[in-house]
């Protein structure tokens, strides 16, 4: 290598992050290492075989029999796409329940598919009820769709008693699970999601790059007796089920170490037992809240929907929002997230997502917040956050 | 983990192949290093920093000045919707140029784009001269479509001379260059391509997961100035332009480590220099040639056209294809490519890319292959395909 093109495209060595973002979360050492595993090919026995054993694991995560249960080649976004387009036609109607980012991007995605949308919307970080659907729910859509953790919010919507108004009106119910999944119960079967889509990056604490599905047998009849094509190729179903199906037709080379990644970081999870998985990310939640509100840093959601693994706090007047981030990131290598569209410049958002929910990361977030608040003259007293995030319950 | 649990989920252990397909290839082991390095966020300062340099060396890969050059985030058919997708609107006309598998792809690709496409035909494995786009050029599609080297029948399509007729006709040229893109050149700027997409796991040798592209400005100014909307959210380039240009606006989580993947890869190429790579491949087609013809086995597309680092060849009357491909793999861990569409059963295609491209694979595999062929009574000299191979010119 030239001297001029070693200094152009230097030795790839990544600093140390602790990430409390929205996003990558931490990655397991595990799940690191099964990403460098060597590659074999698409349709390789082996590989076939880890899809099934994927196919399997995604199940249980997703509390679901559904056959057609995979991970779409692509980023969560990608996820929301295949799951839109592949069951909405040129001039189907589609409400969109919209209180923060990812609701306005299914909007989008959903229009730019052909939908007629009808835009439910409420304040960011509040939640929906029945009573909120029932308009729209009167005008017979084709699909609803509603996002279960808001990552631009940190509200998490229940979704049982939205399921049964869009059953009873003889819609489909399509669910953005992206920060849910992996980090507390996602009942596919129970609560009767028709489509749900989630991310590689959040709870399940695997790279970005794959975007966990599962479609009801009702959407896969759905989607089986369109009119028209997928306007995707990339995402069409149909196809896409003769590759993770019995027939195995090729149709695009899977992205194999990916799908390495994710196969350990789910097992991981398994290992675990999803209860308690869950139940650590609710603690490790509360032992930030805790901290937090000591520190005088309230939450954003509506009261009593907090969701365990995406904190949006409200940022303290006094504290500069650039600087404090820049300095966690540049001092203590910590990644937390700012706020979004409304929320830009008003909240953080803190993600304890997957291996990252752990303790000493609550602690080491905390001292550091600690530290920089101070330095910006927020009425704190030292040491409170931490001593109050640490007594144990 | 339970007993059971370790039972139906074991460990991850990838038997080691020689991934001598139509890709994926054999990965260097620094970039399956790379994959592994410690996560970053997306918006975390090294990481646009690394995009930046990806950026400026997928321009030197492309040998293009093209400020939209990037890498879509996911693989290379998804890197063919999202040419297609941006430059056409529903009712625009495209010409697609169909002697395989993807220029099929690419008609139904861009059908669901909207598009009314002009199916230009030739038999599988012969290439297109400009003469055989005049009558469709005469229509005067929006865009016209092209495969420069076709996975599916190892056939080298020569570009400089369609372009010319191409923008004569006032079209643009949109080009694949999955498997050409690192094993010979592309040269965009010189050869006036528009769009252009190849895949990360060709003759880049990285796994499989993302798709580099590149659109002219001419494109990018059709793109600019559309009527709707491009219908996929996910590949919408003026979008993904705030994200990789300077604005760094947030749209999807770029897949991190199969960018480190991708970094390294290209790296490598630019180590061993341009040239000399394109030679290697070239030296090493040479020798399996050899060898093959040696062992009577005979090249698939047009005299002359044959490509590099895809080996398309007739499988033998007397050879079995499942059987010999089975047993290629499990006896000596070497994958070859099965025939696709008209060439199912008709035609081995075997990939010497990037760093599967090497001298001791060509060996390796005519020493495998001579050893199944005599099994199967097929009439060949043993060691003459190997001795042929190696004699080194």
């Amino acid at each position: 290598m030239t001297d001029q093109l070693a200094k152009n495209y230097p030795e790839l060595r990544p600093p140390l992050r602790t990430l409390l973002g929205p996003g990558p979360s931490d990655i397991h050492p595990r799940v690191l290492e099964a990403m460098a595993k060597p590659t074999v090919g698409h349709l390789d026995p082996y590989y076939l075989e880890l899809m099934d054993r994927l196919q399997a694991m995604l199940r249980t995560l997703f509390q679901t029999g559904n056959a057609m249960t995979f991970a779409i080649s692509a980023t969560g976004s990608a996820g929301m796409e295949a799951t839109v387009v592949n069951l909405i036609e040129p001039g189907d109607t589609m409400a969109v329940c919209i209180n923060g980012v990812f609701g306005q991007r299914m909007a989008d995605v959903a229009t730019r598919a052909g939908a007629q949308v009808i835009r439910i919307e409420k304040t960011w970080g509040q939640v929906f009820t029945a009573d909120d659907l029932a308009p729209a729910l009167e005008r017979k859509p084709k699909v609803v769709g509603i996002v279960m953790a808001e990552t631009s919010t940190g509200a998490g919507q229940p979704i049982e008693e939205i399921s049964r108004a869009v059953h009873d009106a003889g819609s489909l119910l399509l669910v953005d699970a992206v920060t849910a999944l992996g980090g507390m119960p996602v009942c596919v079967d129970d609560w009767q999601i028709d489509a749900i889509y989630a991310g590689s990056q959040k709870c399940l604490s695997c790279p970005p790059g794959l975007a966990p599905v599962s479609f009801s047998e009702a959407a896969m009849e759905v989607i089986r007796t369109r009119k028209s094509s997928v306007q995707s190729w990339y995402l069409d179903t149909t196809m896409l089920s003769s590759y993770w199906g019995t027939e195995r037709a090729y149709h695009h080379t899977a992205p194999i170490n990916m799908t390495y990644g994710l196969y350990e970081a789910v097992r991981l999870i398994l290992e675990e037992g999803l209860d308690a998985c869950f139940d650590r990310h609710l603690q490790n939640h509360r032992a930030l809240r805790r901290g937090l509100e000591a520190l005088g840093i309230g939450y954003a959601p509506q009261t009593g929907y907090e969701l365990p693994m995406l904190n949006a706090v409200w940022i303290p007047k006094e504290a500069d929002d650039a600087w404090t981030r820049r300095e966690l990131l540049r001092r203590y290598g910590i990644e937390i997230g700012g706020g979004l569209g409304d929320f830009r410049g008003r909240v953080w958002r803190i993600g304890l997502m997957g291996y990252a929910s752990r303790m000493s990361n609550v602690l080491w977030l905390l001292a550091a917040l600690e530290q920089l608040l101070a330095e910006q003259g927020v009425p704190i007293e030292p040491g409170s956050g931490i001593a109050a995030a640490s007594r144990f319950e």
